[in-house]
């Protein structure tokens, strides 16, 4: 099973661990083939990118049984985790003690589609290495830097001059009319509880306006939405 | 357990049953309390909820093992599947083969945020009364109306005259730029394989414009933000 302590994590399925393969390898440990895999047209393409790669390969179908529960999985790749730290010349995504492993893994796809390849995790956060949130990542892991802080003031320190716009239920101004700046975070909370109340008096509060119930937005939608908006006005998607 | 040829389904949570009773009361055939939330403060008004509603309770252990395999729930509600219909004269959110429960749980849930009250489905598709579409809705299924057709051109053939946009990888309009009729249609297709060709004639075509990979939104992302653009330019969302 896998642990947060653990120097090593996976990559559970085929096209994930060709991510890992393609964009990582030198990160790469080991490959895993299930008995099953050997007929495929693939199993030479990986062979190959592993040995590219000087990584050992072994053919074992224990490993499958005991890193993936329910899902048909036949390549599984282990990698070294690694840190990335981020740039501070780039807008970042904030997000504030994240708890959903799938959310987050959806999020980092998406901020790579809107071109956040920079997305701060603030403490208490889920562990972006657990395999279900490379998982739903799709290997969108292996695009962007990331960086944990302990607390929203100690990435305040080390975040240079830049504006913050806080996703808020109480805020006033409305996404679709806040003045966007050039150098900026967006910054989400909790999926239940949102920010805290001490976001209330930092940069700019922002809602998205929903008909009827406020609450009818999950955290990867606003995220997504937010992104999404704060570059709608470039003429390509941010770089 | 629950089955799609049932004549009933279920709420599986408190939260969700409080909606089925506040909303759709008269559907309520059945409320299940688990022993366990005898002690709640909100069991009294749960009993009287469903006394004013005529809606018979009881105090069961066996139903929450039977149908609530691993989240913690102490209040089931029963209810008779019914058909809404959709209102021709509304905007749309067609859903063309969508296959993940909690993809359409979500969509269904972000269509309400942004005023989106009628939703098509065309077949082959999930059942949006599988409890676990209903568990993703956060209670939004009480608040829409829907409608599953056969094909595509059946519901064409009753959707009368309006503008359709299907959202396809292949399509050259950009979603910041396309014109918005004040009539239409907006158009997913299912998770894997997007829109089959035959819709590369079939009303205008939208991209949703990302940098880098093309394939990294998913379908609940993508249909959250075409209707956050669609409703951006009302003054306020889509009533």
């Amino acid at each position: 099973m896998y642990k947060k302590s653990n120097a090593t994590t996976y990559t559970l399925g085929a096209s994930l661990t060709y991510e890992l393969l393609s964009r990582k390898g030198e990160r790469a440990l080991h490959v895993y083939f299930h008995p099953d895999f050997l007929k495929s047209e693939m199993y030479p393409v990986f062979v190959k990118m592993c040995k590219d790669n000087i990584v050992p390969t072994s053919i074992n179908e224990k490993i499958f049984r005991r890193l993936s529960d329910k899902e048909k999985c036949l390549v599984i790749g282990e990698f070294l985790k690694y840190d990335t730290g981020i740039k501070m010349e780039n807008n970042h995504l904030v997000l504030h003690h994240i708890s959903n492993m799938g959310n987050l893994g959806t999020i980092i796809r998406t901020a790579i589609g809107f071109g956040f390849d920079d997305i701060v995790l603030i403490r208490p956060s889920c562990d972006i290495y657990d395999p279900k949130v490379i998982r739903a990542t799709m290997g969108a892991i292996f695009q962007i830097r990331f960086a944990y802080y302990e607390s929203f003031e100690d990435y305040q320190k080390e975040a240079g001059d830049r504006e913050y716009y806080c996703f808020r239920l109480n805020a006033s101004e409305d996404l679709r009319k806040v003045k966007k700046a050039e150098h900026y975070s967006l910054v989400f909370g909790n999926e239940s509880s949102g920010l805290p109340e001490e976001f209330d008096h930092i940069g700019n509060g922002v809602l998205i306006h929903t008909a009827k119930t406020i609450d009818s937005l999950s955290l990867p939608v606003a995220v997504s939405i937010g992104l999404y908006e704060f570059t709608r006005g470039n003429s390509d998607a941010q770089k």
